[in-house]
C-alpha cells in the first residue's frame, strides 16, 4: 500500500500529466475539450493509481472494473489515461479526432469493419457517450448484472460532469441505482461549475448536490476534487459501501492548473493554441511520460448459469384467436429456458406486455425498472455490454421517450432487442396519447436496426427467437388485440422475409401490410375474391430489411399496382419502407395508394377508429377497385 | 369563506360524487381508470370548492388558474369535476371513451375540424396527458409566462401521480421550478402506492418525496390525501408560498370509498362491472349532482409588452460566408423585435444555437432550460397554450431526447417552433454522438409538422420569420458550418416551395438537395458542365410539406432520372419524402438514386466526412454521370 504522501506525490504528477497530455492532443487536433478533461485529472489520477481494477488485455473479462466517461467530451482526459496505462502510445494520443484515428471527438466503443464500414472505436470503451446524461444510465445497467445476474465484485465508476445534472435521465439512474441498492456504483461528480455557455444551474453547491443524491438513496461525499488525501479517502469509503450507491461530489476547477484558463468562462470546447499550449504546459511542469501499472481483478468466476433446456416455442393452434404480445411474453419465457444468459426489463407494464411470463419463469432474470423508459432501453443496453441477451419492453409509444438513448446504443453498436407494444389506432379506446403512430418511423431510423412487425401468435414466437440472437438493436412491434393465428407453427421467418398469403398468376392488384392491416386485408381479399377481383395479399413481417425481391415480382405482376395499409402515421412506415425499395426501377411503374393514418386519433373502439382512419378491410377493398 | 366544518361536509359530498361519477362513466364505457380517480377525489374536491379560480366560459381568459392532470388517466376525475362545475351535462359524461365524444380516454384540448377532420377535444383541457412525466413539465412553461413574462398571479395546479415520479422529465420540471423560484407552480402528488402492475418503486414513503422536493428547492408538505381539513391547510400554505413551488405529499388510497378495490392490486385501468358498479354507488351514498359555482379570477392585466417594431430582417450579401445557424440567431432577435410576444427558450447550447442574439436583445424574454431537452420542449408547449410565439433551440440529435414531448405536443394541437443546430456527418470533428442523422425522419412522423432545411442564410431569415407565424410544430434543421450565401435578400420562400437554382429545357439528370448538400450539388453542377452534362439543381428547402409539382417535373423533363443528396441516414429522410411524391405515378418510372449516410460516421473534417458517407460533389457528380 502506498503510503499516504507516496500516493500525493505520484496523484500529483500523474494528474499533472493528464492535464498535459489533454492540452496537448486538442492543441494537435486543433479542437476539443481540454479544459473539461483538465478539472477531473486529479480525481482520475488516484483512480487509476490506486483503485482501478482493469485487465487491459482482455476488456470483456468479467471481473474488470468498468469506468465510464458520462461527460464523454472529456475524452481527452480519457485518452491521456490510456496512455498512461501503457496501452495506446504518446503518438497515438497526438492522432485525437482525425479521420482514421481510434480517438474520436467522443469515446466510442470497438466498432468491426463488418458493420460499419471500417473498423473503429476503442477495446476499453463500453458505451459511447457525448450525448449527456447517458453514461450513468448504462452503468446501472452494467452494475444490476454485476450485483444480480453474475454476482461479480467489479465496480462501475461514472464520471458525471455538472452540466448533465439537469438531465432527467441522470435522475431515473440515480431513482434505479438506489432502488437496487447498487453498492457497486460510485459516481464521481466533477463539480467545475461551468458548462458549455456560462455557470451551471447550480454552480459549486456542493449540498445541494450532496442532498439530491441522498433523497434517492445514495450514501455522498462532498470533497476538493484536487486534493489527492481527500479523493483516496472518498474513493475508500465508497468502495466500502456495499449496500448503497456513491457520489462523490467533487468541487473541481474547470482548465485547473493553468492560469490562463482555470475558472475562466468562454473556454469550453476550445483548445488552446500552439503558444497558449507551451506555456500552458510549462506552467503544469512540462511533459511527463509517467506509465501506471493498473491492478488486475482477481480472477472470479461469475455466478453459475442455469443449463441451457432445449427451445421449445409456445404453439398457437391455427385459427386460435390470440394476441400478439401475448405469444411474445409466452415466447420471452420459452427463449429464456434456452438461453440462460437471457434478462428481460419492464417499464412497469409487465402486464400489458407480457413480459410477467417471462417473469414468472426467471424472476432473478428480470428486472422491473418502473416508469423510466430512458433508464429501461440504458439499462438493456448496460447487460447487452456484459454479454447478456438483454429485452426491453414497454408501450410502443414510450419509446419515443428513449429515442436518444436508443440512437446513442447504434453509436455504441450495442446489442439490444425492444418489444412495443400498444401500436396504432387500433388499440381503441385510451386514445392518441397512448397509440404509436411514429415507432416506424423511429426505429426505421436507427443505424442497423431490425423492424420486426408479426401479425400472429405463431410469427411472433418464432421472431422472438430469432431476435435473441441478432446483433445490433431489434424492435418487435406487437398489436394489443387478438388476431386469428393464420400461420402453423413450423413456418418459418427469415429476417428480410416476407409472407405471400394470397396469390394468382393473374393478380390485379397486391396489397401489402403487416400486424394488424394483415387481417383486414385478408378479409378484403375475401370480399373481392366475391366480386371477381383477385389480389395478392402479402405479410411484410420484415419492415427492415424489407423483401424486396417479392416486391418487385408482385409490382411486375400487378403492373405497379400497390395497395399499402398501414396503422401508422404516413410518413416513415411501412409505405416509405417499400417506396425505397421502388426509388430506381424505370422498369415498373409505380401505382401505389397508401392508406395509413393521416388525422389526429380519437377514442373509440378498434373497429370505429380503423374504419375513421381508412385502414380497415373496407378501405383496403375500396382502395383495390380505384386501382384498377 | 366557508367554517371548517361546512367544507369538510361540502368536500365529502362532493368527493363521494367525484367517485360515483368516475364508477359512473367508467362502468358505462366498459374500460378507463375509475380508482386511479376516486384516490384524488377529495384532493379535487376541495380545489374545485375553495381553491381553483377559473372563467369556465373564456378559457383563455389569462387571468385563469390551470389545472394540468399530469397523471392523464384519471380522466374520468377530470370530467366528474367538469360536470360539478356545471360545464358538462351528466348525459354527456356517460359518452366518455365513446367513439365521437369530446371526453376521450385521455384528457387533449379541443382542436378545430380544420387540422383533425373533426372538432375534437375539450376548451378547459390545456395540454394532452396520458404519457406520463409530461404534465408537470408543461405546467412549468405556463408558470414560468405567468411569472416573468404575463406576470399574473394565476395558480398552476398540477395532479401528478406516483408512478410518474420515476419519469426523469419530472426531475427536469422539479430542477426548473425550484431554479426559477416558481411559486406559482402548486403540485399535488397523488400518492396511492399502486401503479400498474403493482406497488410503486416508492409506496407511501411520503417523507422519501418529501425529501426529493426540498432537494430540489421546493416547499414541501406532507398529508393524508383523504382529510379535507388537512388538504384545504395544505393548499392555503402552498398557495402562500411565493419564492418557491410546493409539492403536497397527499397520501391516498387506490380506489378509496369503495371496499372492493380500495388499496387492492390488480384494479388499475379497469372499470367495475354493473352489479359491482352499483354496490359501489350504494356504498358511497349514491348518485349525487351538486353543482360548485366555481369562484372567478380577478380581472388583471398581463404586463405590457413593448411596440412591436417594423420586421427587419438581417440581410446577408450574396457570396459572403455565414452559418445558417448565425442566421437563424440573427432573424430570432429581429423578429422578435417584430414580435413582443415572442420567447426563446434554449438547452445550455446559446453560443452555439446563437439564440444568444435574441438573449442579447430581449433577456426579460429568453429562458436558460440548461441541459434538459424534454423540459425544454414541453416548457415551449407552455408558453404556446399562453399564446406567446415560442421557439426552442439546442443541438438538432438531443431532440430525439424529447421525442416524446415533440409527440405529444401533436396531440395537443400546440404551437411550437424548434430548432435543431449541427446537423449531419458535416459538423465533423465531434463525431457520431453530435450528429443528428435521424431528425429529419422524426420530424416528418410527428402529426401536422412543418419541416425546413435552409442553406443560406437569407433563406434562414425568411423562414425563421415564417415559422413565428405558422401553426403547429415547425421544425428548422440549421447546419454548423458556414455556407455561401447563395439568394438574395428580397427572395421569397413558401412554406411547400422550393427553388430550381439550376435549369435548362434539356437537363438530364436533376440534383435534389437541401442545406449543406444543396452547396455540394452546385459544385457538382458545375464540374459536370465543364463535361458537357446538363443537370437541374433543385433546394428543396421545405422537407415537409415537400413541392410536389416542382419535382413532379424534373421527372417529367429527365424521365425520372433524380439524384436525392442528404446528410441524415436514408431512412425517413429527405428521399423519402421524395418518393412519397412519386407513388402513383405511372407516367414517370424512377431511375433515382440516392446518396445518404449509411455507415457509422467517426470524427474527421466536415469534408473528409461528408466523402466517406459518399455525399459530397464529388460523389453527387459521379452519381449523375451513372444516371446517363
Amino acid at each position: 500500500m502506498d503510503s499516504v504522501n507516496d500516493l500525493i506525490a505520484r496523484g500529483s504528477e500523474l494528474g499533472a500529466q493528464l492535464r498535459v497530455d489533454s492540452i496537448r492532443c486538442t492543441t494537435a487536433a486543433n479542437s476539443g475539450h481540454p479544459t473539461s478533461s483538465m478539472s477531473a485529472a486529479d480525481l482520475m489520477a488516484v483512480l487509476l493509481i490506486k483503485y482501478l481494477k482493469y485487465d487491459w488485455d482482455h476488456p470483456h473479462n468479467p471481473n474488470n472494473d468498468r469506468l465510464i466517461f458520462s461527460k464523454g467530451h472529456a475524452s481527452p482526459l480519457l485518452y491521456a489515461m490510456y496512455k498512461a496505462a501503457g496501452v495506446i502510445t504518446d503518438e497515438e494520443l497526438l492522432t485525437l479526432r482525425r479521420f482514421g484515428s481510434r480517438l474520436e471527438g467522443h469515446p466510442k466503443p470497438l466498432q468491426s469493419a463488418e458493420s460499419h464500414g471500417v473498423p473503429h472505436g476503442l477495446p476499453w470503451v463500453d458505451t459511447a457517450t457525448g450525448s449527456l446524461g447517458q453514461g450513468l444510465p448504462v452503468g446501472v445497467g452494467m452494475a444490476l448484472c454485476g450485483k444480480y445476474v453474475d454476482k461479480l465484485p467489479f465496480t462501475v465508476w461514472v464520471l458525471l460532469g455538472d452540466s448533465e445534472m439537469a438531465e432527467g435521465s441522470i435522475w431515473e439512474a440515480f431513482d434505479k441505482a438506489g432502488h437496487y441498492k447498487l453498492g457497486n456504483v460510485i459516481a464521481i461528480l466533477d463539480m467545475n461549475r461551468l458548462g458549455q455557455r456560462g455557470p451551471t444551474d447550480l454552480g459549486w453547491d456542493s449540498p445541494v448536490y450532496a442532498e439530491r443524491a441522498r433523497a434517492f438513496g445514495w450514501h455522498a461525499i462532498e470533497i476538493d476534487g484536487h486534493d489527492i488525501g481527500a479523493i483516496d479517502h472518498a474513493y475508500a469509503e465508497a468502495r466500502a459501501q456495499t449496500g448503497q450507491p456513491t457520489c462523490i461530489v467533487a468541487k473541481t476547477v474547470k482548465g485547473s492548473g493553468v492560469s490562463l484558463v482555470a475558472d475562466k468562462n468562454g473556454w469550453h470546447g476550445k483548445p488552446l493554441n500552439p503558444d497558449q499550449a507551451k506555456a500552458a504546459i510549462a506552467e503544469l511542469g512540462g511533459e511527463r511520460h509517467i506509465t501506471i501499472s493498473v491492478a488486475k481483478p482477481e480472477a472470479l468466476q461469475p455466478a453459475p448459469q442455469p443449463t441451457a433446456r432445449a427451445l421449445e416455442l409456445p404453439v398457437y393452434e391455427v385459427g386460435a384467436e390470440e394476441a400478439v404480445r401475448k405469444a411474445f411474453g409466452d415466447a420471452l419465457a420459452a427463449v429464456g429456458a434456452n438461453r440462460p444468459e437471457m434478462v428481460v426489463l419492464d417499464g412497469e407494464v409487465s402486464n400489458s406486455t407480457f413480459t410477467e411470463e417471462f417473469n414468472k419463469a426467471f424472476p432473478d432474470r428480470f428486472f422491473e425498472i418502473y416508469i423510466a423508459e430512458q433508464q429501461l432501453v440504458a439499462a438493456a443496453v448496460g447487460f447487452g455490454i456484459l454479454r447478456k441477451t438483454a429485452f426491453a419492453a414497454t408501450f410502443a409509444a414510450f419509446f419515443s421517450r428513449a429515442f436518444d438513448q436508443i440512437r446513442m446504443a447504434a453509436v455504441s453498436n450495442a446489442n439490444i432487442r425492444l418489444c412495443g407494444t400498444h401500436p396504432g389506432v387500433s388499440i381503441g379506446e385510451d386514445g392518441p396519447s397512448q397509440m404509436a403512430l411514429e415507432d416506424i418511423a423511429m426505429m426505421r431510423a436507427v443505424h442497423g436496426s431490425t423492424v420486426l412487425y408479426p401479425c400472429d401468435a405463431n410469427q411472433t414466437a418464432h421472431l422472438v427467437a430469432t431476435m435473441a440472437g441478432l446483433p445490433g438493436i431489434s424492435y418487435l412491434r406487437a398489436t394489443r388485440a387478438k388476431t386469428t393465428v393464420i400461420y402453423p407453427p413450423t413456418e418459418t421467418f427469415p429476417i428480410g422475409g416476407s409472407k405471400t398469403l394470397r396469390r394468382s398468376d393473374t393478380d390485379h392488384v397486391a396489397i401489402i401490410a403487416a400486424g394488424i392491416t394483415l387481417h383486414e386485408s385478408l378479409r378484403a381479399y375475401e370480399q373481392l375474391k366475391s366480386e371477381g377481383i383477385l389480389v395478392r395479399v402479402i405479410d411484410a413481417y420484415s419492415v427492415k430489411p424489407i423483401d424486396a425481391e417479392t416486391l418487385h415480382e408482385a409490382a411486375r405482376v400487378t403492373e405497379g399496382r400497390l395497395v399499402v395499409v398501414e396503422d401508422h402515421w404516413c410518413e416513415g412506415g411501412l409505405g416509405d419502407a417499400i417506396l425505397e425499395v421502388f426509388a430506381d426501377t424505370p422498369e415498373t411503374p409505380l401505382r401505389m395508394i397508401r392508406l395509413a393514418v393521416h388525422a389526429m386519433p380519437t377514442s373509440g373502439t378498434p373497429a370505429q377508429l380503423m374504419n375513421a382512419a381508412g385502414i380497415d378491410a373496407e378501405h383496403v377493398a375500396q382502395a383495390v377497385r380505384e386501382c384498377l
